[in-house]
């Protein structure tokens, strides 16, 4: 895809309205006139919507493993490793916020067979945070994160980036990934334990408040 | 809303289809199928579609503030206080993982009129969580937050659970409040700042992967 003016235009006006109205809430023929091009010539480039969809989340994926590679490339210190995937992943998400919120929203909207090729993109992107927390906890550097909840808070803490961050406001970018990266350093430091929750008042209180039993 | 059983019936449907397929992707039809009731009666019921939207998500948020308070209310300790914050948050995203996306995805689709009063529940929420890491750093306990961008990375890292915890995995509902409140603290810390990140070469790189100067 992207190859040409025409699948280039597109893939914007797809980007734009999904981030918009979702997945499910865009058109054909609405695409289709966003883009400028006939239903029927829309078809001869899309393949379909899902398989559209489907090559927009590939592509971004792919080029956000690229650039997180090319990022990491020449670095030895698994901290200054993290730093380095950290603040490309907030910039990413702050630059390019509609079409990082299109991959992390729209899984949901793809059939599984479309969905594999996507996942099996975002899972080696996400090994990359793997090995260098891996990586950092072998030298002492990190605390563990065997059951990779540490990943995924902090990929997700990075990634909503995209859902608030505006490049017009008051934060700025270097400010936004200093301090991201400051949070995820902290975060896997191997200083002192913080105290522990009460799970069990937690408990009650979300019985009491959704009457779910947790 | 939800006070007598076919309004409950409405409110749960429209959660699981708006959480499923975006509000925009939801016909009135649809709706009115899934919640068993006829299109015109369902009118009768929620307004417009919209007003529906805004009214789950305004449930949603007063519950999950009413429960904040209830939480934190006999707590001086502001370690303490953000751990129960973080709990009940990460816990009500894990087993309300539906409402929870819809008030997370779905702010864009309303109109400004009917946003406000949303986004106005959203602020008292989030105030809770201002003000505790305030008094954590004016007891220098915590860094200081003047920008909230702390505080927006601890809230989309715990909201981040909706969108990937199975209460039927292997991760138990425990482990991962535990280790969400740890990291929460931890990065909040007073201790040896981390090594800060080389934002050059992430501009350099992003310009060459997006394309995009920042």
């Amino acid at each position: 895809m992207a190859v040409n003016p025409t699948q280039t235009r597109i893939r914007n006006a797809a980007i734009r309205l999904f981030a918009k109205k979702g997945f499910h809430g865009v058109g054909i023929r609405e695409l289709a006139q966003a883009a400028k091009v006939s239903p029927a010539s829309l078809y001869h480039y899309i393949g379909s919507k899902e398989e559209l969809l489907a090559d927009i989340m590939w592509e971004s994926l792919e080029r956000l493993l690229s650039a997180a590679m090319l990022a990491t490339t020449d670095v030895a210190d698994p901290r200054e490793k993290l730093g380095r995937l950290v603040t490309l992943h907030v910039v990413a998400h702050a630059v390019q916020s509609k079409e990082t919120a299109v991959v992390d929203n729209e899984l949901r909207s793809l059939a599984p067979k479309l969905r594999k090729r996507v996942i099996d993109k975002r899972d080696a992107y996400e090994q990359l945070w793997a090995e260098t927390i891996e990586q950092g906890a072998e030298a002492g550097l990190f605390r563990s994160d065997h059951d990779g909840l540490a990943r995924r808070a902090l990929l997700e803490m990075c990634s909503g980036v995209a859902r608030w961050y505006s490049t017009k406001g008051e934060i700025k970018l270097d400010t936004l990934a200093s301090e991201f990266t400051d949070i995820a350093l902290r975060s896997l430091g191997t200083g002192e334990a913080p105290p522990q929750p009460d799970m069990d008042r937690c408990r009650t209180i979300v019985k009491y408040t959704w009457g779910t039993k947790v």
